[in-house]
């Protein structure tokens, strides 16, 4: 489906629809509706059962958002978190410079430095988008951050965190504390993260305000221990960056054991590379051949990452691949930095007493947003008669419709099955309104797996068939009787969230105090 | 317990502890850990199911928390957002008035303008905070809203919402068209709402950042049907404004019935107001003598509200009772001035054809994170020895701790069992370091309402009692030899939520088209 397409059905279901839309909608920000909100609930609760659930020493936070100058400007985001921006001497608008520069320049804009983005403008007679104007101003560098006073008069500047990571980092020191004193310690946190970006578009893609989900693991570079005979086997989809770079961008199935034995990948690496990739095809259910594993290249990524792969999905609504997340192997560039800017000491006392080593860091970063997109692009389509949306069924916002067949006749003892169902934890729509048919339509349309129907037989005491429903499943259509404790069985399975097996915690080599 | 003790203890388990901790905090931020966290998610979602869960009309969204300037100046929140401020002529320190002058006028300063705030800081001879000068300017309106700059070069002006309310506000013409087209309809929201305190202080009572709960229902005032009789006979807790602006502050526990036919609240009004009360007592499980419906007067709540009773409990940490959140009917004031501020018509069709109508709204609005230090203030207790917080079972961040008696010999079957419980969705902390005592210690200071233990009878094939493991009662400390089945139900019962019975829906006047 194309964007606006997509856009339309998602919007007329309340499942998103701009902030502020009764003034005409503001850019880069969204609204989730009803459907909409228990999606992103259901995805970040996912994220966090599967990845938290990884090892007994992961844990999840949620810190605030604000966070004080002095924290960008020891992670950099005060200098670097930038994007170059030009100016029209005609119209006086601003764009960011190298968007312009794309629609003169089609075989691409990656890598390039403000200054190279600035000649190209110039020898490509790159012209203003709102004008036509050739008159565009040399590239600046536009901090990409939300600045707030707090307090009154001048104030102290704070910032709007550009990334939840930043709230694990400050929170490492403290956490060391609470937990076991021992890496590797995992600090996960979903919450908000902001962007000023210069052009907000492809709605969930580039927001002004969006959802991050990151886990934070923390740990020695000596001794990082993983179980990676659990995953040795399993084929990755990679496009490894010296191939790529040479003009192959095709993905290679490779071993997680071949990654580490000829691909160069540190074990930790690779272990949490598998999981991650098992995450989107086994919770998100994305099909295999719509995700690869995009490795960037020493020039591509940021200078502290040391490895990192994106995870992308091919999307049709927005033309190809696009990136939902990403592993990154950040080194010790983030408690290195904060522990020069706070001036508190964050390195830790190795086990073996041979020193002191400041915490690594893998970074496993996702975008709840872009997941809620893709898997609307990937699994809701259309075919002029039926839409029908096939999410996971743990993933979608009720596990059932229920429904009484005739209004007057039908609807109480509906309305008390779906207590009972809540009551068992079920996420249940009771929909009464419409023919069958109807009601069918809309809950394919919102991804419901199931649908039960409330008859004559259920509320008649006198049948052998008492008590029991109809009930539907989504994607096959089929139809069965079924008793309450069997639909109880059956529905409690639907909506259970995957994990896997948690990675056995070590007794700490330095126990801790009790 | 004092302010500063019940502080150190949540710092030391890692329930909150102040944003960018680090760099020295920050005022008025804070960051949950991994027991705050998931407690104030607890109580989120049991507020989320208890008041979405009144009706099949109410409905839960999740909107961005920055609005247009447009929004905020229609909401009057540009012009009126203020507190009053004063800036001392010798130290260029700036204060709240209020705040100032209390400390030199001990009977209270609510409800007075900040002109006569300014007159009486002058007879008072009321002093700078900080060097002691007398020489304070007139007070000033200061705004506390957060503004930031979208796009580049000057920007749009936008806001951090100061309430969740405006989002739903902005919601509701397209919540009609996703919805039932019918009133009453209810629209919750959860999430951040951003106050640029002059002055934060009591933790999280006067937070910058902090997280609202609130749901609006819009309806026709000429029909509101509600189910009193269901809790006609409830007798709430009331300090009416009559008798307490004549010096009686004593609550009066009056029938639910008694407050509409003498009390003159509107059955609508009352019967919202003592499922609030409800919520505060059986969910959150705060004693009932700790409780009060706290009315304000015309002079005191703000000129839209109609009426309005705080919810406040009595805190001994913050030396009395405080406002955890209110009952508020606002009318028709705020579809009406965003209809004004959008030019969007958000008056809809009376359903018996007798002309149009902007609906009123009766908004239910609470504070989780100073539910969440209620909890800590009534509900954790140290007698010297023992240090216990009596969180109810559903909030609890962990329904049971699974310790093995002894490490080496029992941690495989205690993890397996952990590993089971977290499949049935319970929420289990595995704690397998130090003594069993020490284990009850650090689970009863978090709240956890079940231990069990894995022993040597667990794990001995032979024993008639295979498999079975002593499950450990937190307040009675009374300890008793289970079956895995027995022990999932105990604790399935023990986490599951409170729900009132949900408000039937009536067919609507006008159908929905289908």
């Amino acid at each position: 489906m194309k964007i606006d397409e997509l856009y339309a059905i998602l919007r007329r279901r309340g499942v998103l629809w701009p902030t502020a839309e009764i003034y005409g909608g503001t850019q880069g920000l969204y609204d989730y509706g009803p459907l909409g909100a228990e999606l992103k609930r259901r995805i970040e609760e996912a994220w966090r059962a599967w990845f938290v659930g990884l090892s007994e020493d992961y844990y999840w936070i949620d810190p605030a958002e604000i966070v004080p100058e002095a924290v960008v400007r020891a992670s950099g985001h005060l200098e670097n978190f930038t994007d170059p921006e030009v100016t029209c001497a005609k119209c006086q608008k601003s764009f960011r410079a190298d968007t312009v520069l794309e629609a003169a320049r089609p075989d691409g804009v990656d890598g390039l430095s403000p200054a190279q983005i600035g000649e190209l403008l110039v020898s490509a007679h790159a012209r203003c988008p709102n004008c036509g104007s050739t008159e565009l101003s040399v590239p600046r560098p536009f901090n990409m951050m939300f600045a707030v006073s707090l307090g009154v008069g001048d104030g102290e500047r704070a910032y709007l965190r550009p990334e939840t990571a930043q709230s694990s980092y400050l929170a490492f020191a403290r956490m060391w504390e609470v937990g076991r004193k021992a890496l590797p310690l995992g600090i996960a946190v979903i919450g908000r993260a902001y962007r000023n970006e210069i052009a907000p578009r492809q709605l969930l893609f580039r927001m002004r305000a969006f959802t991050q989900a990151e886990l934070q693991i923390f740990f020695d570079p000596a001794s990082f221990p993983v179980p990676l005979d659990s995953v040795a086997t399993l084929d990755l989809p990679v496009v490894r960056a010296g191939p790529r770079l040479a003009g192959n961008e095709t993905a290679v199935l490779t071993s997680v054991a071949d990654l580490v034995s000829h691909g160069g990948l540190p074990e930790f690496y690779a272990y949490h590379l598998a999981h991650t990739y098992r995450f989107y095809r086994e919770v998100l259910g994305i099909p295999a051949d719509r995700i690869r594993l995009w490795e960037k290249s020493n020039e591509e990524r940021a200078f502290y990452n040391r490895i990192q792969f994106d995870v992308e999905v091919r999307l049709d609504s927005l033309g190809g691949f696009k990136e939902i997340g990403a592993v990154h192997y950040r080194g010790d560039y983030d408690l290195t930095r904060h522990g020069a800017g706070s001036g508190k000491d964050l390195s830790i006392a190795k086990p073996d007493g041979s020193g002191r080593l400041v915490p690594h860091v893998l970074e496993l970063t996702f975008g709840p947003d872009r997941a809620l997109w893709a898997l609307a692009d990937v699994e809701l389509a259309t075919d002029g008669e039926r839409t029908l949306w096939r999410l996971p069924s743990p993933l979608a916002p009720f596990t059932v419709g229920v429904f009484p067949l005739i209004r007057k006749l039908h609807t109480e003892f509906a309305r008390s099955l779906a207590s009972t169902l809540v009551n068992e934890g079920i996420r249940v729509d009771l929909d009464t309104a419409g023919t069958i048919g109807k009601r069918y339509a809309r809950a394919d349309e919102a991804g419901t797996p199931y649908c039960v129907t409330v008859d004559g037989t259920t509320v008649d005491p006198a049948s052998p068939d008492h008590g029991t429903v109809t009930l539907r499943e989504r994607d096959s259509k089929a139809q069965r009787r079924v008793r309450p404790e069997e639909l109880v069985a059956v529905l409690r399975v639907a909506q259970h969230p995957l994990r896997p097996p948690p990675v056995e915690r070590p007794a700490p080599a330095v126990p801790a105090p009790e």
